[in-house]
């Protein structure tokens, strides 16, 4: 397998994006992308796009072919494949296009991660993530994901002493955060208090735990490490990259205070890259609820299990911290177009790694992890990155 | 890269399945794929699924977990991919775990497809199905798919000569087929009467132009050729396997006569099988509409074109003719579970290259090659197999 680096990184403004369609924000990212990489569309061999519900979102499926056609790359007929898993299908792209060129297949190969949610009702977009747990087992009873993560949270709480004014602090940080980071849908600071007084949407986890509905689109542009440099002067290593599944119904689950798919792929992209996780200097986790973040960082390995709560309390995860955690302000506070986050952490991270974070910036980071999962947890992508 | 080799396959039965629901179906195709190739779950090293649209149709997504979980997979946490490419989702699928083969990356791997679209009405299938096409360009003024291959159908007429009876001839065939197949929507021979007599969709075509919504799904499992024999006496190998994209919609395209995106496929996939056109003995086409068969062995290179129309007048591709087309019945009459139909063409492939086609055995069937299109031709895959 060769080495690959990302070569070109591009990213919307995520938000309320009433301006724009779909297709014109991943034609806005992708245009960045290449330019940044300095490529031209001839030099590009395949593309892979996660997307996780265009066609509820938008009525538009087909979005592999589409997104080749509206980069004007059509006459070239390339092969540009759309990929699904929920709220990992831009890490799921991102993989997939690892494995293209380091399998020798392509060099030049596109990654894309397009949502666009709001031009539906918020309770349709609400209809439309269930899509991502088990319908029968679980959404056909009521279940919604802030209901799935809340009974994470309630059992977490229970057995490791975890408080909800510790879950807040992830929202707090991540707001921070995202002021610091221009493409961030919110730039409003929120205190511990805000969250408490915010209306609870399933006990213990109220407005302000919650990621919102967003719109963005994100692409990295790979090649092989060996011809990197010709087209940029900071490649980025992408030295691990793994996917793990799981069940999706929580019910089936082993443990619910612990996502066995992020353990899983945790483990392997840690192997390949032949690092621990206190070697990571900067990293991008999936905080679609506070609890998320608090869950993801005990699995990644960053904390011991049933310290994450602490963690978050106690500063180890904010700007300044130890390990600084979703300095883009990650879902919650960047927002979460559910196929573009697993993109938008790559973009993150590897600002971060060629230090071009601006006022986020995380001082000498060397290694940097993004951890992107589909659903609440049956799916998990894990990749590490090397200046 | 590795020689890729077929080494078990299931199919369920394609119809109007109200007895099961998606997550059954794939489970069903799947017990038979791996009890054909003797293997057990903890063989399989990943999972790629075709599907097209189960947002839409059964209101699930995340369906790469959940085929891993309902095949009782999950405590192995597979990596477990879906891609979309509407139509061509299956055909996309099986490249996708083709590649993963011959990269070395994987050993075990199980390419499925799957659709379930007869849960939701007729409208809103057809609502469904045009998302494959261009909705804002296409969709949004009136077009659905009958209407753009119509169009296709009408240009063809005028510039060729082709009548509307020798597209009834590709129905009337690919019904005659399908009564040979147990696992075929129809056991029912039509006439070019019964063609010409049905209801007008978009003129020319009528209801009997039209393939059915279907549901169904297929499963193949690939290995490396090099150790195929280890599981299955008559392993199949994959020669060819080539991927193309072009506009999503057709006022976009150069020419309405020829999908250029089967023609840039076939010629990759020919290329790298080492092969001509005259070489294939047995193919399965995607006929979604009559016309598209027409078309489909134009641009594969089986006849000159504009001669597609008069091959299927003169028997040229039906069993016992020079070259048989969709043996299977094709999506006409076997039926057209979108996302499940390029792997059911692998499956009828591997079928006639093992010799273990019954009684629609294409005698002596060395090489095989299978077609699968998305939207109007947006995406098209070429898959070439060999004895």
């Amino acid at each position: 397998m060769r080495s690959v680096s990302i070569i070109g990184v591009g990213c919307t403004k995520f938000g309320e994006r009433w301006d724009v369609s779909l297709r014109d924000m991943v034609s806005e990212a992708g245009v960045m992308a290449i330019e940044d990489a300095e490529i031209t569309g001839e030099d590009i061999d395949a593309l892979f796009v996660g997307n996780m519900s265009a066609g509820r979102f938008v009525e538009q499926e087909h979005i592999g072919a589409l997104i080749a056609d509206f980069a004007g790359l059509s006459r070239l007929h390339l092969p540009s494949t759309r990929v699904e898993a929920a709220c990992a299908s831009g890490g799921l792209a991102l993989r997939q296009a690892v494995l293209a060129v380091a399998s020798g297949y392509n060099d030049i190969v596109i990654a894309a991660g397009v949502e666009k949610m709001t031009d539906v009702s918020s309770g349709s977009a609400a209809d439309a993530l269930a899509a991502a747990a088990d319908r029968e087992w679980e959404c056909f009873f009521g279940a919604t994901f802030p209901a799935l993560y809340a009974m994470m949270a309630k059992l977490h709480m229970r057995r490791f002493g975890t408080t909800h004014d510790q879950m807040a602090e992830v929202a707090v940080k991540n707001h921070h955060h995202a002021c610091l980071n221009p493409i961030a849908q919110y730039h409003t600071e929120i205190t511990v208090e805000d969250v408490d007084r915010s209306p609870v949407v399933a006990d213990p986890l109220h407005v302000l735990d919650c990621s919102p509905i967003s719109d963005g689109a994100a692409v990295v542009v790979l090649a092989p490490t060996e011809i990197a440099k010709r087209f940029c002067d900071t490649p980025i290593r992408i030295v691990g990259s793994a996917q793990a599944s799981d069940t999706l119904a929580l019910h089936d689950r082993r443990d619910l205070t612990t996502l066995d798919a992020t353990v899983h792929a945790a483990r392997k992209a840690y192997a390949q890259a032949r690092i621990t996780p206190d070697q990571v200097d900067v990293a991008e986790v999936h905080d679609c609820f506070t609890i998320a973040e608090i869950l993801a960082i005990e699995d990644l390995g960053f904390v011991e299990k049933g310290e994450g709560g602490k963690a978050a309390e106690e500063g180890l995860t904010a700007l300044g911290g130890r390990l600084p955690i979703n300095t883009s302000g990650g879902l919650k506070a960047c927002g979460h177009p559910v196929g573009a986050t697993g993109i938008k952490q790559a973009y993150e991270i590897a600002l971060q790694l060629r230090g071009e974070a601006g006022r986020r910036q995380v001082e000498d980071a060397e290694i940097g992890l993004a951890h992107n999962v589909g659903g609440s947890g049956g799916t998990a992508l894990v990749h590490i990155f090397s200046r």
